[in-house]
């Protein structure tokens, strides 16, 4: 079977986006989020550069802990909200 | 930094019944849907019991794939729409 090479998907930017608004709504560091969410900060600060290819447990891990649905922040609108 | 070892996160159960159910909406095989999202049907496979901790990226293709948007195959009621 072929395997295509994908690019990196969009759901990296609309992550990444939404983090740092929602973590600035909260006037929150990326170590406070990262503490919170039990993840590495040096992890944390790739993801938001859209460079982590983050798992859905991951996600679940920093949705828990901005109290925001794991859904809403794979969308490109969570700042509206 | 403690790291608290967590269980498989809710959004794996989501998404094996969300895929589950928009497979069987369009008559699709696992093998039909892994071809079309150029995953591994074993890895399909693990997917829809919740076995893997699936990535971004590869959450983007199976929704590609699809049809539906990524953030619907999370959500706890696709099969509604």
């Amino acid at each position: 079977m072929c395997m295509k090479r994908v690019p990196k998907s969009p759901l990296r930017d609309r992550l990444a986006t939404n983090l740092r608004v929602e973590r600035a709504k909260l006037g929150w560091s990326q170590e406070r989020l990262a503490q919170e969410a039990s993840l590495n900060r040096t992890y944390l600060s790739a993801i938001e550069r859209s460079e982590q290819n983050i798992s859905i447990d991951n996600l679940w891990r920093l949705s828990q802990a901005l109290q925001i649905p794991a859904e809403v922040l794979l969308t490109s609108r969570a700042a509206d909200k």
